[in-house]
């Protein structure tokens, strides 16, 4: 059973609910919102949306339910008065929060009658339902796939697994990427910066050889998996990390700060030390992961 | 002047000029190779390459001359004994140091009557010779110039300043950034495997995320040649800074290690303390290179 011919109702309209709830009216569903604090909503409704007085009459009106709030406890204090109305309803919780909040909410829509599904999404709300933008889904596959013609609407729909947490997880990791790019490039450009030179300049040979560089993606992915890190390297972790003390020194002889910088220079330098100068720099995930939680997860020999 | 129809000399045969003596070669250039160490050069002496007993008589071979060693240390030992051959020669240095030793290797070489430029290699020694290589060169621009020819065999040439410690600098930016990927990505693939998922299917989906992230690049550059940080801002970095404690508890929860995680952390933290927290997150910069520092090389006012 899809919803193909289906209205969307939407809790919660700050900016990421109210760009949500646009979106679905820009694909052409019937849309219901609702807000705690009222005001919000004006917009919508110009743009022909429906509004509803109560949580409770918004839940009514469509099957499918996506919420959008502050946090974790947030969704708590707008559901848990109206649990009762979610029996039949398929939730689709798109709330910023951890693996475990998710798995917590996902029981507890579950006990309600509900269907569940936690989302990431991978976009400001200016980038809803663009091309750039993707949500990453987690739960129940049928229900995913029930649901994914209409959700489509806010970007790519992207399934992270059947643990209601995989959404969250995969989340949090692509942040954690994005914010280690942020952060080098901030360091790059604090040294060309400290030598006078344009960031604007700069910028283009900075973005192509970063989008060059992310092969390293793929490459160090092939290697986690197999657990090896010491074929075909063309630049062992003991020359990456001779030639890193340069980045370091550089910096500081340029008056820009370092903390950004040290943390990976300690990783290459304990796994040099460790014996796996001759491996790839991926190695240093094994520091992160620790060795023997990748041994307990994979059952390898060690 | 240019030597489009002239050889190249390169001193220097470990994997990274083996590589670029090869990619001359492939383009169509008499090539005299020597290397400190006899027994390197057989494979290129194959290809095509000529060979000296003597740096001297390498010297003598070429007016463009290419110098790739170990260190800075390596060149002076290498050049240093031969300086009066150097008269007349156009000096290529592509040694990997630093903006300060690449500007005391100019004067050097400018003293014994030799042009000089700098250069930074963007590239592992398998890509040399192949679109994905490019190479940084600081110097004199006329100089650059005269020899793009010949040089843009290894990959494409940028130049990237007068200043002899431009590509340096540059170099040293770009490998900042680039190890900022890296570490973001390894952290991102310790969450997926803390939780047992498979790296090599997420690598996917983060590499594509990445790439879309990257326009953080560009638009950062803007901000920080401006000073400012404030207008047009999706995510504050107020909301990020709040959000950012997530990566942390999440990992911490998992498993997984947070040196790579805190100290962006720490410096969003201290720029929200400071009352920055309605800017972009690129804002944090100025606590890298120091508002004073910032304000000198423009003339801002505070």
């Amino acid at each position: 059973m899809t919803d193909d011919d289906k209205g969307v109702t939407v809790l919660g309209l700050g900016a990421m609910g109210s760009a949500l709830a646009g979106a679905f009216l820009a694909a052409g569903r019937p849309v219901t919102v609702w807000n705690r604090t009222p005001g919000k909503e004006a917009a919508l409704v110009a743009a022909g949306a429906a509004t509803t007085g109560t949580a409770e009459a918004a839940l009514a009106a469509n099957r499918l339910v996506v919420v959008c709030l502050q946090d974790h406890r947030s969704v708590h204090e707008v559901l848990d008065p109206v649990g009762d109305a979610l029996a039949g309803r398929v939730l689709v919780n798109l709330t910023t929060g951890t693996p475990e909040q998710a798995r917590e909410l996902d029981a507890w829509a579950r006990e309600r009658g509900a269907e569940h599904l936690d989302g990431g999404i991978m976009a400001v709300p200016p980038m809803i339902g663009t091309p750039g933008a993707f949500v990453l889904y987690s739960g129940a596959r049928g229900v995913f796939d029930a649901h994914r013609a209409t959700l489509d609407a806010l970007g790519g729909s992207r399934f992270a697994g059947a643990d209601p947490g995989a959404a969250s997880l995969q989340d949090l990791a692509l942040l954690s990427g994005m914010y280690g790019m942020f952060g080098g490039a901030l360091q790059a450009f604090a040294l060309i910066r400290s030598a006078g030179g344009s960031a604007t300049e700069f910028a283009p040979v900075l973005r192509e050889w970063l989008g060059s560089m992310s092969d390293f993606v793929t490459g160090s992915a092939e290697q986690i998996d197999t657990g090896d890190y010491g074929t075909g390297v063309d630049a062992t972790l003991a020359m990456q990390a001779a030639s890193y003390v340069h980045l370091v020194e550089v910096a500081e002889s340029q008056g820009v700060g370092t903390e950004l910088l040290l943390p990976l220079a300690g990783l290459m330098d304990r796994r040099v030390a460790d014996g796996h100068g001759h491996e790839d720099i991926t190695s240093v995930i094994e520091l992160l992961v620790g060795r023997r939680s990748l041994n307990e997860i994979e059952g390898r020999e060690n």
